[in-house]
């Protein structure tokens, strides 16, 4: 089993850095992983789980690695790879996790390193879990990895773009390469919206409480429920995505709330057959999904209970 | 085994009411189950599968039952009842499964049958699947079952509200006893809203299919899979509900969007703070509704893979 790289480095080692060094080791994708966390009680808790071996400092992370990770929320990610990339060897990748591609590529170019690589990356794959002990080696099994690479780059960063391919399908992803702008646009769909929303409806309903007596809580009921949980996600991560996709939030928020206004103007005027049309057409896009492969049809997917 | 009522009459046979026949028969609640569905296919289904006895007619179906379950669409329950009040016995008990209570007991007790006892219910309990094949006895183990007695009721009334708990009880409820009008204040809350914001999301990313190209389907993350999940749910069903429970939907709905509102502005700022603090604040319910036992914590709840 050879090894896509002899050294990676993990800069953060929360969820999605925990769980990319355990399946690179597992794995066999690295044959060493070297771990940096600005939180020293996350490092020494990574080093404890077993998911590498903790760097004194970010430059000592970094110095001997082919790639390197940064595995930090969006907004943190211009000052990790400024604190270390004067430290990275010639030759290796610069690549990340983040929810958001846009900008990051042109900024870490812009930090003077043209001999290093740079390939942003995304896995689309996660829970609602947060920090060290969060991390499983599986967790990337059978789900997207959507790497940004810039067009029409060198026969050697386009070898690079293979290499990092090559790990994330090591790891068990299936990867795809897409424009960063397309990135942001469909996962402000498919991910980040669902997000705000979900927050926003979770807060809504804590503040009805007050009003409901604790009832709320008694009988949340299971679409409640769903969205508790995505609202459990790490908010720093997700204040980050939001001011680092802004316009295509945005976009996407303005027609969601176009909809949702003739959604309340048909409750209001009772037009049942405007409600059983766009709950209809809603369902159709559930089987696609299944169809895709994305999600299963069974009746509680794994869950003991099912309810409504 | 004593059994809670000798006979029972389910009227309509989908989850719910599937569900209810094949749970009464193997806990022992009810010893026999008479069944009617104005969709000839489905009771025939229903026969096939075991749920009971299908009658030739809705009256036939009533009139030997000690307690009759309405399981369908709230819009349908006044004809249903209307059909067949005249047929049931005096002292029998009058009920349903409907997700709104508001005016159905005022509605049924005008049909001019004062022996007959109405109790409006609700199993907080359900999938999104629909049809007889839908239907599982364990459905409504450890869920809320709510029931909205009339306040003051004979000695009689409140004796068959006790044997109306006992059979919920038995088919393994937690039963509550509700005014009507709090009970459509907080479904609203933990269970209208989110299904009519979920198939508000998915409906408007189904409209950005046409501008992603088909990404927003094969790149579907967890936020958005668990919208569709939701949103799969039995759109006539959900008509009837939002018809049914115009005042309290939009009272929440109302607040929603004003929180939304919020939540678009903080964005368009780049106001990190209130992203933050708005999310935090979320978070915090998630905590609670696990500590009610209304949910798991672990980390991927009985799913297979874990994603973001």
């Amino acid at each position: 089993m050879t090894a896509v790289f002899n050294q990676i480095a993990i800069i953060g080692v929360g969820l999605i850095g925990g769980s990319i060094a355990r399946a690179a080791l597992e794995s066999g994708a690295a044959a060493q992983v070297v771990l940096f966390d600005g939180d020293a009680n996350a490092l020494k808790r990574a080093g404890e789980i077993g998911f590498g071996k903790p760097a004194a400092s970010i430059e000592q992370a970094v110095s001997g690695a082919d790639a390197v990770f940064h595995c930090v929320p969006v907004g943190a990610m211009a000052a990790t790879a400024r604190a270390s990339i004067g430290a990275m060897k010639p030759g290796a990748i610069l690549t990340d996790v983040g929810s958001v591609k846009g900008n990051i590529a042109r900024d870490w170019r812009s930090l003077g390193r043209a001999d290093v690589h740079v390939i942003p990356g995304h896995p689309v794959a996660g829970t609602e879990k947060s920090g060290p002990d969060a991390g499983f080696a599986s967790l990337f099994q059978g789900r997207w990895c959507i790497l940004t690479p810039e067009q029409g780059g060198s026969a050697e960063y386009v070898a690079a773009t293979d290499r990092l391919a090559a790990f994330w399908t090591k790891l068990g992803s299936k990867v795809e390469r897409m424009d960063a702008q397309r990135h942001d646009l469909v996962l402000a769909v498919t991910s980040h919206l669902p997000h705000l929303i979900a927050y926003n409806m979770v807060a809504t309903a804590y503040d009805m409480e007050a009003v409901t007596e604790g009832e709320v809580v008694k009988f949340s009921a299971a679409g409640f429920r769903d969205f508790t949980r995505i609202a459990a996600s790490d908010p720093t991560m997700w204040r980050d995505v939001f001011l680092n996709n802004k316009e295509a939030v945005l976009e996407v928020l303005g027609r969601f709330d176009d909809d949702l206004t003739a959604l309340r103007k048909a409750i209001r005027n009772g037009d049942g057959q405007k409600l059983f049309d766009v709950f209809t057409h809603a369902r159709g896009i559930r089987r696609e999904i299944i169809e895709a492969g994305q999600d299963t049809a069974a009746a509680n997917f794994g869950r003991d209970k099912a309810e409504e």
